[in-house]
């Protein structure tokens, strides 16, 4: 029965509670189930406590006992990464200096979560503040390899099917990387989309949220739940929210037209990795696009960016506890407390001239398609891979979808990251279900 | 004739003009006549082409000949500080540098102004690409002063009787500061409410477009056509246009509240002034209100942000013609140089706390009042005076008023200004309005 209920995917159980098949209770107690047997290995939770869970879950099936209205989300059990305040859990941000941590109140994303009727399960391993030293997870395809970073446990999570989805969020790779290594789907939207209120900050201009779930529909459906304006977060604008369950599982007037970008590092991706890429670009017939000449300074403005913005948003953990903090990400601050302004907001007023020139190319193609991750997830505990396969896209704010279609040695997952145009997520999900329904053709092949 | 032509406001004249008791023609004709008289001694024109301007007014008076709709500033003239790009004109932004420079299309403000119906009369003098350094104007009530700067040619210009309106912009006290040295009022609006799209940019936090005229009323009527969201500046979004003339023009339900600050400048501002203000507060029965401490440190975070700003944004003028720079901008430019990303950026951060607690204060009252200057204009051209006295509001991004309701040393004129809560403009014009009638009585006595 565990084995049934952990299967499901989030839309799934969804519908089963929504029709009485099956009872939030008893999903949730079935992931906890599966955490009991498979967290020792792979140790992705930060925080979970099993009576709550299902204090909760027996609040969500009361709920509808007495006929409340249910949310989309109802009974369905969610795990956030601890960066994400939760106003009943820890909020540790994966760093010693935050130790017994309190938030007196909710994220932006997990209030909209309880206001969609999923039940917060616990709250998943990240790196040292959402940056680069690895945590202890574990990849559950292999436990003496990396589930990648910052969002590991989250990843690891919904691949070890401890819960059909989690939330994490991405300022470089932290979202596409881990969903490459541990082979699930992983979805950041635009920029702006989702608030970032009560989320750890690193940098206004590059942390993005993002969702982990098995299936492209799953992470339209918890993702849809999320977009809603708040003036907290100054990148949000209020706009129409986009229908990304409605449009994004629609079928495509004719097959998706493809850019296969290489991208400045493809020299970084292994052999086997690469050959699986050019495999995969001619079965599906796509061309092959050069990225115009500006993205090959994309990675430096990103840096320079990115170490102003944590040389600003860690000086207190700088300050009162450096000796604490990783030689890493040491480092970085150390690095971006010597930034000029005047290259920081150089690099900042590259941006929008970045966006466009892939505003410009995506008219002619529905996504770009290219290497989510160098390589399968790297057999080293120490690290949690390179993240320079997302920094292009994390920088312009563009959406992005990990989709777990290839096989590399040993079988280990290889993710295919497709791209859509900066505010276009309905389109690009209603690609990514186009391509991994093809996909899973051609896996079979 | 002339004068009564140039002796009307803009609302007036406009009025005048579709019920066809004047033509455009005639009213520009006669602001041309006058500017002819005075601008000998003033010198308020960087560009003025008697012949296009005359055009102008008679396809206006052409269009209405025909029966075409009317904008609300049908034939109106108006003078534009020569900073705002002008399809059909130079701008040359009060540099040597831009000596002859073309642009190829008008800026978002003056193509509003077109379409509101309006006649752009001319390019009026700024500053040193709008920073301090003076150009040639002259103040017209003792050409031996300053008029104040940047916006020096709009202020004086409009002082003069030689149009009814100019459009001017504030980076620091650009606006308020030339309209109380000569004497009209001046309109910086709230950050983000007009496009700053084909204006020069010094910096992005702090650049306002701002309005001078002779009377509240007008103030606020070309202010409520320069009201369009706009995505190309970044400052601005999509909200419901407010209502400055339907709102402004109303009557208070009760005599407005003010809260008179000294603010921390008070010590600058000389005792002339000192003594008038203290006496228009006793008499306008307001509560004096001290700022509350973060205020200490406001003019430095200007300051931090000013500096890396003007680096950046004149980089290329920098590198190419250093030495045709005056030496005050020199050293802002590269004291900004060296500024480091993490100053600038806890400076930016900042803003919002600062805006949150002049919106906390202004709970209690219907505006700040506070000197626009330090004094009447210094009897010195080598200078455009102290933007000390607006600084603060200008760095909140909240919107000003300045009121020439003082009156100084050998009857020069001393300006009140007056602060609204952010995205309140509305209720600051009103408040102006019933101000500037109140102030009129009060100077009668």
């Amino acid at each position: 029965m565990t084995d049934t209920l952990t299967a499901l995917s989030a839309c799934e159980a969804a519908r089963a509670i929504r029709r009485r098949e099956i009872t939030s209770t008893a999903l949730v107690r079935a992931c906890l189930d599966r955490i009991a047997a498979v967290e020792p290995t792979i140790e992705a939770w930060a925080f979970l406590d099993p009576d709550y869970a299902t204090v909760q879950a027996k609040a969500r099936d009361g709920a509808q006992a007495e006929g409340e209205p249910l949310g989309p989300l109802h009974g369905v059990p969610v795990g956030i990464k601890d960066i994400f305040d939760t106003a009943d859990m820890p909020t540790e941000n994966g760093t010693v200096l935050h130790a017994g941590r309190r938030p007196a109140e909710d994220s932006m994303v997990v209030a909209l979560l309880r206001a969609a009727g999923a039940v917060i399960l616990g709250k998943t391993v990240t790196t040292e503040l959402a940056v680069y030293s690895p945590a202890k997870t574990r990849n559950p395809h292999d436990p003496s390899r990396t589930p990648g970073g910052s969002s590991s446990g989250s990843a690891a999570a919904v691949a070890a099917r401890m819960v059909p989805l989690t939330i994490g969020s991405q300022t470089n790779g932290s979202v596409i990387r881990p969903a490459a290594y541990c082979g699930v789907v992983g979805y950041k939207p635009t920029h702006g989309l989702i608030s970032r209120a009560g989320v750890l900050r690193q940098s206004l201009h590059l942390d993005h949220v993002g969702v982990f779930a098995r299936t492209v529909e799953d992470a339209a459906s918890v993702a849809q739940e999320l977009i809603a304006y708040d003036p907290r977060d100054p990148a949000m604008r209020p706009r129409p929210r986009p229908l990304l369950m409605e449009l994004g599982n629609q079928e495509p007037p004719s097959p998706p037209r493809f850019a296969f970008i290489k991208s400045p590092f493809w020299d970084q991706a292994d052999s086997d990795a690469r050959a699986a890429f050019l495999e995969f670009k001619e079965r599906l017939q796509c061309r092959e696009v050069e990225l115009p000449l500006p993205f090959a300074k994309a990675a430096q403005v990103h840096r320079t960016i990115l170490e102003a913005d944590l040389a600003l948003s860690f000086s207190g953990e700088y300050q009162h506890g450096k000796e604490q903090l990783s030689p890493t990400l040491r480092a970085m601050i150390e690095r971006g407390q010597g930034t000029l302004a005047t290259d920081y907001n150089r690099a900042v007023g590259s941006i929008p001239e970045l966006r466009r020139a892939l505003d410009d190319l995506l008219r002619d193609y529905d996504a770009i398609l290219t290497p989510g991750t160098t390589g399968v997830a790297p057999a080293d505990l120490t690290s949690t891979g390179s993240p320079i396969f997302c920094t292009i896209w994390t920088l312009c704010g563009v959406p992005a979808v990990n989709l777990p279609l290839l096989r590399g040695p040993q079988g280990l997952p290889l993710g295919v990251q497709i791209i859509g145009r900066n505010n276009d997520d309905a389109r690009l999900l209603r690609t990514a279900r186009w391509l991994s329904l093809w996909g899973g053709n051609f896996r079979g092949k």
